[in-house]
């Protein structure tokens, strides 16, 4: 399709300050723009093939997943949202059990949006992308009008083998299993909420946005028993967990005091009357294991930088199913439930 | 991630008329999206998983490809945005000389968008994924503010295996290659032009939005010399054909009188002030094959509802580099070319 990354005839950068319709036209100014941002950032055999996909060697179980990136403002502190979109799909194939390979790239861009912003971001992914040990091997662009859209949206899909050897997943996690988080909470959330607010906090709060691969495939190496992977993202910790005790029908007790906060970003929650549990991450992930391979699987962890913080947080009971709880530091217990509705949009 | 379709707990129909900014929350409201309109919809064991992604089962070659759809209006005569979002993924898989298997979705949505039109969209892409024989195994929905989008865009990305023998791109394109069009030409540029504007032509002209994947195949499986395939969408003919002879670094000779154009098209077009070469299509497209097999290949397509009306309309020589050229009724020849802006934004 005309406007795929796959296209033909370098043109001479013509200077195009702002984005404007006709780029996304699939025409000679959808040319320039691909062969003076997205092709010299992207540069790889299969764009260079020109064609309307990319031609990939596969063997075997693989896995496969899409997020579309919205997130507001488009540059924090830590990232913008062509990190978030190489991390996140790169996220996601890890929690598959996945070693993330291919990635594609669907832009949707408003016009007027400055060029100078969108070569930024293409920049970040290139760089998220050489990171994470990934390709990106096709793409697409498209241009809405003025008001139709909010600068400029994401979505990356991604494709990797998965090495798991046996199922990762809810229905794999059984009683017993313990359940470790790979590190603080909060830091996304508070960095967007941040930047787009412009909340001055003392210290500047930067987002944990990162590819989690390297740890989780670590852990598959040392032949930890992984029963099951689930990145923090919005809706954080505690969507994470209820999400994974609703599908598993089982119980999850988790203990306050493993659970790592940051102060700065505790003192901003404090202050914005937010509950940390429920504040997003992109550089986080719990892991279910076997009980027996949990100190193992902590010691593994603790080796990637990622994951430096990796504890053990609590355990999965038989029942009741569904139901997370917390045990707080004076001993009291506590039921963690997803929000209801939206505490942050578009954070991600 | 929180509002991928692969999570936990069903939830009763809360009878929400509009899309809420909390629908993308990953929370409560998000459940009940996802079990009311796109799991009841989108029926695959994979989905069931609720996990992160999904997991294929593939083995060599496989093409890889995504799109981003932001075709406006969001419904048109002879499809919608959900319609065109599958058949575009699958037709460009098609066009790798793949046979598509997998396709994802990802939604963003703009609060205040009926629920009823995500709906219709959903059982369209239903529909549409079922007909191009496609299971939609992973999705991802996001919700922006309103005025943040325009209604819904949707992007596809699609795998699946290559069953061509050899190489299928413009690389392989050799002079003396006739050129096959797989049918009449403009039909889904003028439809949704017919659409936005309210234009009142005497006949309603559908879009030819239509899966392009069995006549392909079945060149293939007829063991048809297939050189490269291109399918015909914003740019229309002209892009298609300026694109290969570019990339190929050859040229292209049609006949103008080989290329259909319906009446009804033709007289729109007229009115209109455009060159049906330019006009977009969703159901066409063109297949460069070696010149012995080319009256083969007429044959096979024709056996297709799709591309019944297929006709060789040119052959590729082997300069000048680039050019298209068509010959006229009356016999002099032009030179086709790219648009250099855009004919009809927002048309896909």
């Amino acid at each position: 399709m005309a406007g795929d990354f796959t296209l033909a005839c370098p043109l001479p950068f013509a200077g195009d300050e702002t984005i404007q319709v006709a780029h996304g036209g699939g025409g000679r100014a959808t040319e320039r723009l691909l062969d003076t941002i997205f092709r010299p950032a992207f540069d790889d055999p299969e764009l260079d093939r020109r064609h309307d996909g990319a031609r990939l060697d596969l063997v075997g179980p693989t896995a496969f997943t899409t997020d579309s990136y919205v997130v507001k403002p488009l540059e924090f502190p830590g990232g913008d949202i062509g990190t978030l979109a190489v991390n996140g799909t790169v996220n996601d194939l890890a929690m598959c059990g996945a070693r993330p390979e291919f990635i594609s790239a669907g832009f949707i861009l408003e016009e007027g949006l400055a060029t100078e912003t969108l070569r930024r971001v293409v920049l970040s992914m290139r760089a998220a992308a050489r990171a994470a040990g990934v390709r990106l091997v096709t793409g697409d662009l498209k241009v809405v009008d003025r008001g139709k859209a909010d600068g400029l949206f994401i979505n990356t899909s991604g494709v990797g083998r998965i090495v798991a050897p046996g199922p990762v997943g809810p229905d794999a996690v059984r009683p017993g299993d313990a359940v470790i988080l790979s590190g603080d909470i909060g830091r996304h959330g508070i960095a967007v909420m941040a930047a787009r607010e412009g909340l001055g906090f003392e210290s500047e709060i930067a987002s944990d946005c990162a590819p989690l691969a390297a740890p989780v495939l670590a852990l598959f190496e040392a032949g930890i028993a992984v029963h099951c992977l689930r990145d923090l993202t919005r809706g954080g910790l505690a969507s994470g967990l209820v999400e994974v005790a609703e599908t598993a029908g089982l119980a999850i007790a988790t203990d306050e005091g493993a659970i790592a906060v940051r102060d700065d970003v505790a003192a901003a929650c404090e202050i914005l009357g937010l509950d940390p549990f429920h504040v997003a991450n992109e550089g986080r992930f719990v892991a279910f294991v076997a009980a027996d391979d949990a100190e193992h699987a902590v010691t593994v962890l603790r080796e990637h930088e990622v994951s430096s913080g990796a504890a053990i947080i609590g355990t999965v009971k038989a029942a009741p199913a569904g139901r997370v709880t917390c045990r707080g530091a004076l001993g009291g217990t506590r039921v963690i439930d997803m929000l209801n509705g939206e505490q942050l949009p578009r954070i991600c």
